[in-house]
């Protein structure tokens, strides 16, 4: 039976999704959850690599299995063998073909910043501390730029290995939320490595719509801002 | 020059507020940072006891130090040497006379239960997971049997050393947060060890109003239910 499973996590204490050298990762604690309940697990997939400390509230994994759970009953079944830093909140069957990396067609991100000038020691490590007064219009407005088609290139890592840094960014934009922070939302086919932690380091200057017009056509990374923090990034919503 | 200061921490990594031999206090925490920050300190006080794990939105700590250092610097100075679970957002001057805990005229507890079925990641150690169906407005009315001036002996810790257990509670009640927790508030002139914690285990059975004036008449622990668990209860709100 092939599965997909819907997964929060709070990454702050690992090297990111995939498994690494440097630490523990969260794919390894699925991985093992995965075998302890049905022994054995076959093309076991993660939607995308993310980061050491970025979060996910919706990360899709994709697996086949030899025996059968109903999916009602899947999430407590996994969540018994999980640490409780990961839980898994929904399962469905799918079919041979369906892969959980390449069948994504629309991926969000959310990005967290706390603006009160003192922190909050209940949002240690869940946010970007960044004291300051913030405009969701004037930030929306200028990133704008970034929808559409384009060439990503000013918006990823420097090193990265990806050729073709072409992307469809279908929406961003900022808003305050219920508790007063500031959310940064984008929505894209795919992403760059570091491109929405770009974004925000980039946009959170107070650049203009056309600035950031000129950064986007450089396909230059010098152009944009510096690399904003990990812990304030999100995986949101993963649409297949 | 005597100050008042308020704070915020997330209790989780501490036996509580006061100072204790099985592990580390935030009063030394705070303590500590004082003395960095003014060389000494006298008539330290903190408005009231907390439970290990207990966390607060609002906690009062008085004390007299020799030198002087604005208010709305005091925050800064005293969190630059504070660990990132403890937080200082005010301080004001007060009079040699006023003190953090026999001042008090009213405490609000907040205590918060996740009924979604699935544990959150980011809620783990601040919140009580507790999977179910709940009606605000049914606690509510049910919660209503303990406001006024009662002896709450029913709702101290066994074993409590406390001989007077009369205390005011001026209002209890329940309702959903934004993001969709069950949120008890309840604020009185003063709380016995535990009080807060029985008060939710016994009104989260379902119990009636009726049923709680008994319990609350009976004058006896054991006709109550049980401790609801320390991760839930914050202290919000401290007023003089």
């Amino acid at each position: 039976m092939k599965y997909l499973i819907r997964l929060r996590f709070d990454g702050s204490a690992y090297c990111g999704w995939q498994t690494q050298k440097n630490g523990p990762s969260v794919q390894n604690a699925v991985m093992d959850a995965v075998r302890s309940v049905f022994g054995s697990v076959n093309g076991f997939s993660g939607c995308s690599r993310t980061d050491s400390g970025v979060h996910a509230m919706d990360f899709c994994v994709s697996f086949s299995v030899p025996g059968q759970i109903p999916c009602d009953r899947l999430p407590a079944a996994l969540n018994s063998h999980l640490p409780r830093d990961i839980s898994v909140f929904s399962a469905s069957e799918v079919e041979e073909e369906f892969h959980a990396r390449y069948s994504v067609k629309r991926k969000t991100y959310s990005y967290l910043i706390d603006p009160a000038p003192i922190r909050s020691p209940f949002r240690e490590n869940r946010v970007w501390h960044r004291p300051g007064e913030y405009d969701p219009a004037a930030l929306t407005a200028a990133a704008q730029a970034l929808v559409g088609t384009h060439d990503f290139t000013s918006f990823m890592a420097a090193g990265s290995k990806i050729t073709d840094a072409v992307r469809t960014v279908f929406d961003a934009g900022f808003s305050f939320t219920a508790d007063g922070l500031l959310e940064f939302r984008v929505s894209a086919d795919g992403f760059l490595y570091h491109m929405v932690r770009i974004m925000v380091g980039t946009l959170i200057t107070g650049i203009s719509n056309g600035e950031l017009s000129a950064v986007l056509s450089a396909r230059d990374r010098s152009r944009a801002g510096s690399t904003a923090p990990a812990c304030g990034l999100y995986l949101a919503k993963v649409e297949y």
